[in-house]
């Protein structure tokens, strides 16, 4: 990496002609080579879903003439791409992926059903370092501009120090302008959770059918979580794992003795 | 839950008439009341995604006459049917959800692309004690008969132990007869990845189009794991959790000084 330009794979949830998506590669193509691979349409709170009983497409596109590199736009979800990218597209593993920049919050518990992260996380199985971004704004106008900095400083201390095996990182930012960031916080995930409100009602033809709708809640008073940092104005980095495993419970475990 | 029986909450991920789910209940009907809310078709590898922006159809169903629990098919995913059961059809808190009989592995990686584990990780995030159960076997014509003693082993410790809060188990059982079954084990998630291999094809129309395929690498020698016990005749047990914070890496990253 020292001589040549980094390559960056940019994917996203929201679809490849969406605006973060779109201020991502921007950022990215000030520090190396991009390649975008990205869903044909939004695939909010797909979780980690991968398309095993269809068929997956995946055309290269021009979204922006005024841009050399590769677009590809691909019918799969977001840990799609990232499968199809590096093993059909990409002619060498790239040094990183970025996938966002998402609508909303990807923050505390929110982690578990984004699309965003679910392409950073199939990246980081891969051994590719991985960033999720996400802008704690739903306005389709969401004003991207004032993530870029932090983005920026982010992404060039990641391609300069790598990441551990088995660590991605979930970047929220808070929806501020540059000047009212406080600063860049390094998290743990907030226990937090949504409460459903199911809004209920009767199609045309008399079939109850719900919209889902919650509230969020968040029960985690502790001044290190993604939750505080966002809420007090700063950027929210939490580095995430994809071993599941919850160590700490084994032993209880074992002495159930499942085995009498 | 001392003097009532146990109020359980059966889903799936390979819909409501699947094999797999018609043991599951067998088995619970056993050990408590219970009621079925499962997707309306499969919903294999849809890892933890939710529908959040299209309508969600959840109606009383008659699968076999002869059960008098009532069972619900949801047009939604695995995560779906848990959120509506607990809010809309439930009027109380479950005891205890499980998620199953999956066809095919949840072991190691595979929990991320899971169905089956997304609906006892969205139980687990309400509190409520949660089992994901997945046979080793792709097969149609998979026989179930064998997992039955050691599903109802896990599940009525569960029921008497309850788990801590933050914590769902994930059971895979190897496809064996019971006698040659060794045990139980207590695991951690081995850490494996799958290589993807892209068949590309040509539609009628002349379009290149892909179908994901892969091969498993589990690069983990560890006998601690669930792959171990797996290849070895053991069922494996993996405590779960949804903190999905690299706590131990969190000083690495403070150290890179990411406001200087």
């Amino acid at each position: 990496m020292s001589q040549e330009k980094p390559l960056i794979l940019v994917t996203n949830d929201d679809g490849i002609t969406a605006p973060g998506i779109r201020t991502l590669i921007e950022v990215m193509k000030e520090l190396g080579d991009v390649i975008v691979v990205a869903p044909d349409r939004p695939q909010s709170a797909m979780g980690h879903a991968i398309t095993i009983t269809d068929t997956l497409y995946c055309d290269e596109v021009t979204i922006n003439k005024k841009y050399s590199h590769k677009e590809y736009s691909c019918s799969g979800t977001p840990a799609d791409c990232v499968k199809i990218a590096t093993q059909e597209i990409l002619h060498r593993k790239p040094d990183l992926c970025v996938s966002g920049i998402n609508h909303g919050s990807n923050s505390s518990i929110n982690v578990i059903y984004s699309g965003t992260m679910s392409a950073a996380v199939e990246a980081g199985i891969e051994g590719i370092p991985a960033i999720g971004f996400s802008l704690l704004d739903y306005s389709l106008s969401a004003d991207f501009e004032p993530t870029k900095k932090f983005i920026k400083a982010i992404t060039k201390k990641v391609l300069k120090n790598g990441l551990a095996k088995g660590v991605v990182l979930n970047v929220n930012l808070p929806k501020l302008q540059e000047k009212e960031i406080k600063g860049i916080k390094i998290c743990r995930q907030a226990k937090a959770y949504w409460v459903e409100e199911f809004d209920k009602r009767t199609s045309p033809q008399g079939r109850d059918y719900y919209w889902l709708t919650g509230k969020f809640v968040n029960e985690d008073s502790g001044q290190d979580t993604d939750e505080w940092a966002l809420e007090n104005g700063y950027v929210s980095v939490v580095p995430v794992q994809f071993d599941l495993t919850a160590h700490h419970y084994i032993k209880d475990l074992n002495d159930w003795e499942l085995n009498d």
